[in-house]
């Protein structure tokens, strides 16, 4: 079965009436499942995470936008995370016997039918980017909703899909395909914070490390430890194992051991296997040679016959 | 979802259509899910690999052992392989959701039904076990099916279920709960055939090793190299990481290093988990943190409700 993630995010963090009436939406859909939902209320902003048949995810995602432009105004709205729409991004993650290339195709075709029927200006990101500056989302968002009734009228910031004005209670949108994102720290057995930063340094793609990596130094001053906190935005290819590999080593040069490392919230089950294969020299392995898996993949055909 | 896998074994691995028949009666269930079945004509052996929900799959493996018992004659049977009956060996192993209690429990009440109503002698092994002598199948399967009708008088022999009779044509059978076992293999960059032997010698438990490890040193002639070939019967106890690491510093001994190795057929999601976990030194995670097996459960209870 081919199934899509999506963690849509939503300029609403605090009423929680609000968020529930945009995730009823998803839940109307067979072929969806919500996974989770969190409201941050310094953020005033939440994220959804759900998954989906290719087909019945575009309509959900788009009635959630719907929802979303009809009961958020952004001309009220105060929080700690930059945003620029009532909804603010929708990402597409390939999840199970998809391509990037397809996840792709459904960013477009739900950035079509958002700009074209609610009005709203939408900005293709990442691997959906039209031009190189707009794959960084952060580059489209600068300005905010406020900055973007003039932005928009730079030709540079011309929208993908939708009108060329903001619409003047939801604002714009960021849609795009991309891949799993990795929350991966590592702890060290020391208090040195200079440390940390030194290794985040070495390991993080701005600074001379790993394309695929975001890395900084923390303080835990609970367990009197240093942190490697990172951000891994592409594991098959900046893979956790080799970056962990290589802060175990970086530290052994301050000599300093890795106490620990921890995965934050969800990991795809490929980087588990990845790791699995990279350490035990194995060189031919499948997923669907895990048992669950297989199961997974029975049932997903007798879901799909229903 | 609770789920149970059952590979049982069949003494007929020539004829298709009597292992296609004792198939099809797994087939008849919802809630049983046939994965794979093969036949061994040297052996003249078949061994069915099946998942199903526990109070589903005790019924359709009664019914392949009674179809088994019909079709099958021991007293034609020859093949390589050791045989008691004509369903000769019934495994139960926890694969979701389950403890090992609640598989033993689900093969004494096969084993039950089979003695009672099939007039089958059984006997409980491994986890499933009345006696220690009884654990071990090779124990239970010593004579054969023409030695069964001595032994069997034995009172150390008196079977756990069903007539102290041997069945004229079908034999006994054993019915147990096991752990999961792992095929695995690790080759070496040599050609010294004795190198694997002392490696081998070294991780099995019989000689000293590992309690959960069986091994024995081969030669791969046409890739040049020799393999320390070995079975897992417990990866929880003896895991696959720590008895690679173990064989990868006793062939450094030697100067030899290892070059690959090999997950032969299936493999539990756990036992990759582990794996990734002790590497990268992760103190707390969760298989429900992988995305697959979440969707994995979402459907099963989708399954379920159906």
């Amino acid at each position: 079965m081919k199934l899509v993630e999506s963690v849509p995010n939503f300029s609403e963090g605090r009423r929680e009436k609000v968020v529930q009436a945009i995730v009823d939406e998803a839940k109307k859909y067979d072929g969806v499942w919500v996974l989770d939902w969190s409201m941050d209320p310094d953020h005033n902003r939440s994220v959804v995470t759900m998954i989906g048949k290719p087909e019945v995810i575009v309509d959900a995602l788009f009635d959630m936008a719907k929802k979303a432009s009809e009961i958020i105004d952004l001309r009220h709205h105060r929080g700690e995370h930059p945003r620029m729409g009532a909804v603010d991004v929708i990402p597409f993650i390939p999840v199970m016997d998809m391509s990037m290339d397809e996840a792709v195709e459904l960013s477009k075709k739900l950035g079509k039918r958002i700009g074209e029927e609610l009005k709203i200006p939408v900005y293709l990101y990442e691997k959906s980017a039209t031009k190189p500056d707009r794959e960084n989302l952060a580059n489209i968002r600068k300005g905010e909703f406020e900055g973007f009734f003039e932005k928009i009228k730079d030709p540079e910031w011309k929208p993908d899909f939708g009108p060329e004005e903001v619409h003047p209670t939801a604002g714009v949108v960021a849609v795009g395909a991309r891949e799993y994102l990795i929350a991966y720290n590592v702890n060290l057995a020391t208090d040195n914070l200079s440390i940390a930063k030194k290794i985040a340094k070495a390991v993080r793609h701005i600074s001379g490390g790993f394309r695929y990596v975001k890395a900084i130094g923390l303080e835990l001053k609970e367990k009197g430890m240093v942190q490697v906190s990172m951000n891994l935005t592409n594991y098959k290819k900046s893979p956790i194992f080799r970056v962990f590999e290589t802060i175990k080593r970086e530290a052994t040069r301050y000599g300093v051991n890795v106490v620990e490392s921890e995965i934050i919230g969800m990991v795809p089950f490929q980087a588990v296997i990845d790791t699995f294969m990279w350490y035990l020299q194995v060189n031919e392995f499948d997923i669907s040679r895990v048992i669950e898996y297989k199961i997974l993949d029975i049932f997903s055909k007798e879901i799909d016959e229903k």
